[in-house]
């Protein structure tokens, strides 16, 4: 049996859920490494080795060392090309630079303005952190474009980039999960037509409830 | 003789350039094609069919459209492999992994802080748009503890993926280029060994070389 893969991380950062999630569409072992972020040790110096930019996941497989969530998925879906979910990535050059492109888009448009409404809006509060309201109404808006696009795009394609669920749709299911389920914006979402059917269909993917239920057992 | 691949975006955009300079490494025959931005025409419908979002650059290849200008150097090193330089995207899995690792550190890192200071330094005051020296301020700051990650990592390697220049480096020239010659912000890069280094070495390349020549033959 081959060594399972190491994710370092804790499965409640939007990054890391991001790599189990397609880790379990893979059907590829892993192994999860508790990071104590509360105790800096993400920006220890064995921790830097890894992961320079002292942030979470860090991945290791064998001696591959690899940082960014959207790099190690890539990783992931070419070195296990013939394992699980085999579309994940793309079957032919043409679909492949489709999913390229809806996970660029992800990354640039779609991931900054949620990473700012997740961390105001669900994560502030809990650390007791005050929100910045100029900050959220932007970010909203923001936000509110993006998914106009979308609800166009997913209006003439079951996924964003094509008829199968791939890597750019799975990116971005972390962010949008806590939207959706830890603050007042799940509307963004669930009121669109084609967005709302998109989120209903890959949230209730079984790899996906795999990640939330290791969210719900961390801390 | 192979139809040109289609850029459509003004060379000035540093999301333009950045597909531009990829071509020219991979020695693929283009043409660009103007979009009019001051005039709005990259929110026109005709252009928005081919970038859904209404930014530069749009790309044609045949019948491929695509937009995103880090998908679209991604998929011209797979579609164009044979041609120009081999080693652009590596040429093995993981020299592959290790080039998508910083060219999304740079996609995540780097491009969000220097993005903001290129605005605000370079083109803002062309364009009598009011400066914002507190975003200034912090994301000069969040720019100069990405280097120091840099610094590290040139110290090891000769480029940001390893032994050659890759996709992962020349995705770093726009940004740099405005805040070295066009800001005050230089010093960020050569005023640090390594950082310095890298930064003479990639920007001497013929390609960029070609790239600047354009940008200053447009308007």
């Amino acid at each position: 049996m081959a060594t399972p893969v190491k994710v370092h991380g804790p499965p409640l950062s939007t990054a890391v859920s991001r790599v189990l999630a397609c880790l379990i569409e893979k059907d590829v072992q892993f192994q999860l490494i508790p990071v104590n972020m509360s105790k800096g040790e993400h920006k220890s110096s064995d921790f830097l080795k890894i992961q320079p930019f002292g942030q979470v996941p860090a991945f290791q497989d064998e001696s591959t060392s690899l940082f960014e969530s959207r790099a190690i998925c890539r990783y992931v879906c070419e070195k296990y090309a013939e394992k699980g979910n085999k579309g994940l990535y793309g079957s032919n050059p043409l679909a492949k630079a489709s999913i390229d492109q809806w996970l660029e888009a992800e990354g640039q448009s779609f991931n900054p303005p949620s990473s700012v409404l997740v961390f105001q809006l669900a994560f502030a509060p809990r650390m007791k952190i005050k929100q910045d309201q100029s900050l959220i109404n932007q970010n909203h808006d923001k936000l509110a474009k993006v998914l106009e696009v979308y609800e166009k795009r997913l209006g003439e394609s079951r996924f964003l980039a094509g008829d199968e669920f791939s890597l750019a749709d799975l990116s971005h299911l972390p962010n949008t999960h806590y939207l959706v389920n830890a603050t007042d914006r799940g509307e963004l979402f669930t009121s669109k037509k084609n967005v709302g059917r998109w989120w209903a269909e890959i949230s209730s993917r079984d790899s996906w409830k795999k990640v939330v239920d290791m969210q719900k057992h961390s801390s």
